[in-house]
């Protein structure tokens, strides 16, 4: 199986960089199909976590292999996988991003989700491909513990997860974030694309503004997304 | 005056964008150089605000000074300006950054800063060049309206501005931002660089934790600031 640098169309994603790859081998061993060391990284410690976590999984040295896959950066380390599907759990607090469009964004945003102890992630097409190796650095390999899956439109979404309660973020809301009282027990944060939002049809009484000066046009989505999902973790527990 | 792609040590530097040279226009005018128009630029409104805020300024067509300079991404304004010095206010909230590493975290922090009321951020070096044009651009033009101001130490920033109430976000500190009352009526706001935090020197009854769950490390840098600035926005108004 020859490695390539990386499409969305391949069946295969790698992640780049030790940290993201010890995450990899401890959520998604069955997926991993070998890890790549630089015969330069000289870390034992990690490199017996990643022997520990990656027992029976083929280990690499190819310096060639990982300086084409690494682009600019930095990396002694990646691990290759097969892509998967996920659904997300009944019955949990979702995040819904209606056509995230900044893998970047996208990766931070796992991130933050996970640590306020949301893992499971919604992303109604289009959107960014989850799987692309920067959403998966940008999340530090965050991705791999949690469920992240695709809907077609929001109604698919809602049909599926009709326990769920939503609260959609947008600038034309009039209930400030501040006063929302998280009362029901699934809740759902719904946010849209970072340069057009979400659509007037998400308009409903659980829709919630991040009130700030009109000093700025809005607030970039993953600072929006934390701020949202600190207020859920903080108040509801 | 010949313009050639940024470097830190250039007396100038650009904005790339519209909107970021807008911004410009409208609150550094006495600095612009000039600002160059893509010939292919067909929206009459945004020329329009751009000759209204920019009366007496020379705008030149010149596409190949606009591709050279916008590297990768599709820039059809750019405005050229001389780089200036700002003290922070006294009497007022303020951001410190204590060597922050990543120029479109940066930018980012700038404009959550703003739309949270805060319009003054300390950065102690070393730190990022702060009118690197990545900076401008994550900042949407913010950083105009902005005092920005460099301090070799905690410790200058701290004679200057004696007034403050230093609260140090740490993962090392007790309190929970949830449970503080910003009582004081100066507040500053104090973050560490993106891999390696604050120093321990920084801890004190003031140090808060953003607590989160253990599945993460931390959370992004950009993210953490932002969930501050709303919590000390949403509490103490």
């Amino acid at each position: 199986m020859e490695i390539k640098l990386y499409k969305k169309e391949f069946t295969y994603s790698y992640s780049l960089g030790a940290f993201p790859t010890i995450e990899l081998l401890k959520h998604r061993k069955e997926q991993v199909i070998k890890v790549l060391v630089h015969s330069s990284f000289s870390n034992l410690e990690v490199l017996n976590i990643i022997k520990e976590y990656g027992k029976d999984i083929s280990i690499e040295v190819n310096d060639k292999l990982i300086n084409k896959l690494s682009l600019k950066d930095n990396v002694y380390i990646i691990g290759i996988f097969n892509k998967y599907t996920c659904l997300l759990d009944h019955n949990s607090n979702h995040v819904l991003l209606d056509n995230p469009s900044n893998m970047g964004n996208f990766g931070t945003i796992l991130r933050s989700s996970l640590g306020f102890g949301i893992s499971n992630v919604g992303v109604i097409k289009p959107g960014i491909d989850i799987f692309d190796p920067k959403v998966i650095r940008a999340s530090m390999g965050a991705i791999f513990s949690m469920n992240i899956a695709y809907f077609q439109s929001s109604e698919e979404y809602i049909d599926a997860y009709s326990e769920a309660s939503l609260y959609s973020f947008m600038l034309q809301a009039k209930t400030s974030l501040a006063d929302v009282k998280f009362t029901p027990k699934y809740i759902t944060l719904v946010f849209g694309n970072e340069a057009t939002g979400l659509d007037k049809k998400y308009l409903s009484k659980n829709s919630i503004i991040i009130k700030h000066e009109s000093s700025i046009d809005s607030l970039n989505l993953p600072n929006a997304v934390s701020i949202a999902l600190y207020q859920l973790y903080s108040t509801k527990k």
